[in-house]
């Protein structure tokens, strides 16, 4: 007999097979039981009945406590009552280990905190799967658009000597004496090995010690970022746009599953990335954000009301560009003649804020030291970084998308914590 | 006229193109200058003939120092004499950037202290280009093997409040006031996400604070993880076996180019992780490792001479499995009536060491908690670890493949702080 998952039961219609899985869930009613089994791939309903299997089955799988783990024997019946379409006629049930302890999940309302702390568990739960197979579906289709541009995955460092967005939110550990930084982001890293490769990207754990509790930021959290030779802002913006065109389709059409059952309908994701995202200055956006009644000054940041206002306004996603010099890190190109740079952020529908950063970089030495300058950076960690201007400079952008903040949206999730198996919150490092 | 990448040359044999690039070489003799152009996917012979493009330019390019970035106009011309079948006869040089100084990495052999300190230009040099490369189709190559299995990505935290390899070589962070370690695996993670998914990976950095110098050890490196529920040891194995065979032909296959260029015949290399591994216990091996002439006693670790003696002997990857249980972490389910455990180590040919280190893991509550004990291990931090003993244990396996020593072996190299952008070693952060 064949064990299988129980996404392979529709090969299997009316072979006995075994499945092996966790008690989900379970309902009786007289003589018989159904059984809900989940393993990674999906859930199956099993039905028991007493007269087919016997009153000492039966009994030992009523006393069965949720998420025990058994090897269940059965007949994969077609049922079209079924979620997935097929149930098992239950003839066995060989039970691997007996759960002692009512499952601390349950189907009713438990507490963000609670939820929290038992995140190695409440992954198990209902929703949890399918968001960490769209997480993992994201990843790869941006690797796949990366890959399919003929883009180079490059990897920066986690622990460095040098701050990419100022120094107020750095995790720092000794270093064999010396101090030493978590990455706040690799993207000085993929300047220089865009200047070996012509054009690379990663994706990987970036961190920020942000002191704020908002449901849109983890002290922990993943970036895609790219770096791109010879490319100045307007392209820069237009591959973007096709990136995020590429991945949010494709987790679409490949999710679709997930998605409805995250009660999301695939075919509205598909409609809000329709090409070309609107692009507007940033001052055009605080004057947009100031119609819709939510006050603020020309250089003021956008806050969660502002960029929810944009994100009703345009219903899809805008990219916001030629910001204030003063609201952007240092390694900004500026806009000729200007007080501005050539900086893009993409702000997403639905309040879910801000999806990519990203700019054209400074190309020429004695500017880039300049505003180190202006900014009180010290030389000295950066001299690596100036040695990119020294030899060989190029015109060159690039950017960094939040893979949380992506995911949160496309799932409509109310906070960003779902989209991670452990998320890490100020005062949140267990498990 | 199209501005292409040196990769896309054959497809514009005798047209006109531009191609943006890195002066990487030059030699001229007499009015003829012969000059490498440099971009991220090759290197291409440019030639000038001061008759045809005139005296200003030819000097103008004469003056350029190397690593200058260019805009190069020119015509496609077959060549056979070209190592890449191509060159470009010049008809015009764009300078975007003219070097001042000389650039550091010059053909001439460098220290490794000097070469380490210039890592961001480094990589721009003769045989970086094509390990990197080599590096990206290895990643590929395992995520695609873990994708077509089925299993799911999933991220195990960097920021961790437990130790997974013992507290020696934990580089800690202060975490709004509490204690936090970098992770040193995500193995544990990967169990609580193996328990609601069934089988999962990640690849991501994990960290060591070695204070050994040597040079199969890096203190940041990465890891290609996996967790398999209902997976007992010997099928663990077969796992594994199958992985290294796949993703060692591909990069064989799909990289012969660059392997070539590092002197590496891909042929020799499809042939060394033809299937089956030998399988040896820890006791035949430390057999082998004696009759080698390298003194070792039963109980003791595998030292670097050992492991070259266990490289030589089979000359292809080699398991050694059940291993006394003190050489090992406290989470390795022990062989029944043994103080042996079900652990297996795959060794390298050619004194490349240890590539992966896998186990069966404890499922047993009880038996858990006893080793934690007997390791004088804290049960506090590892509570959710403990809960995946308390609701629906299963046998389970998994293992972690050292990314770094993988690509070091592939490609021949001496030492792994080439196989990764930027290398962190004792007293290394820079740059």
């Amino acid at each position: 007999m064949k064990t299988i998952t129980i996404s392979e039961v529709e090969d299997y219609d009316g072979e006995e097979v075994t499945i092996k899985g966790w008690l989900y869930n379970r309902r009786s009613s007289g003589g018989i039981q159904f059984i809900q089994i989940r393993d990674g791939t999906g859930i199956i309903q099993g039905v028991l009945k007493e007269d087919s299997v016997g009153n000492e089955l039966f009994e030992k799988t009523l006393d069965l406590k949720r998420e025990s783990s058994l090897l269940v024997r059965g007949t994969v019946k077609e049922d079209e009552r079924a979620p997935i379409g097929y149930e098992l006629e239950v003839s066995g049930v060989e039970v691997q280990h007996s759960v002692q302890d009512d499952f601390p999940i349950t189907p009713k309302e438990h507490g963000p905190g609670f939820l929290m702390d038992n995140r190695h568990l409440w992954i198990r739960a209902k929703g949890a799967a399918p968001v960490l197979r769209i997480r993992h579906e994201l990843l790869q289709a941006l690797r796949d658009f990366f890959d399919e541009k003929g883009l180079v995955a490059t990897e920066g460092p986690i622990l460095t000597g040098v701050s990419v967005e100022g120094t107020t939110t750095l995790f720092e550990t000794d270093y064999f004496g010396e101090e030493a930084y978590l990455t706040q982001s690799s993207q000085l890293y993929l300047e220089a090995t865009a200047a070996a490769l012509d054009e690379v990207y990663w994706i990987g754990p970036v961190f920020r010690a942000e002191k704020s509790k908002t449901r849109k930021h983890l002290t922990e959290f993943w970036m895609a970022e790219a770096e791109l030779s010879w490319v100045e802002h307007e392209e820069n913006l237009d591959f973007q746009e096709d990136m995020v065109h590429y991945v949010v389709k494709r987790v679409a059409n490949e999710r679709w599953d997930e998605l409805t059952r995250l009660d999301v309908a695939p075919e509205s994701l598909i409609e809000m990335v329709e090409k070309p995202f609107p692009r507007i200055t940033y001052k055009e956006a605080v004057e947009i954000v100031n119609e819709a009644g939510e006050e603020m000054e020309y250089g003021e940041d956008f806050g969660a009301p502002a960029e929810a206002a944009l994100g009703d306004h345009f219903k899809k996603p805008v990219f916001i560009e030629a910001f204030p010099r003063e609201l952007k890190p240092f390694y900004m190109e500026p806009m000729p003649g200007d007080e501005r740079v050539y900086a893009a952020d993409l702000i997403a529908p639905d309040g879910y804020g801000e999806l990519i950063g990203g700019s054209q970089r400074i190309d020429d030495l004695d500017l880039l030291k300049q505003r180190l300058d202006e900014e009180g950076l010290p030389h000295e960690p950066y001299e690596w970084y100036l040695d990119l201007r020294r030899y060989g400079s190029v015109p060159h952008s690039g950017f960094g998308l939040g893979v949380e903040r992506t995911i949160a949206w496309i799932c409509g999730l109310d906070h960003v914590r779902e989209t991670i198996p452990f998320p890490r919150q100020i005062n949140r490092i267990y498990p």
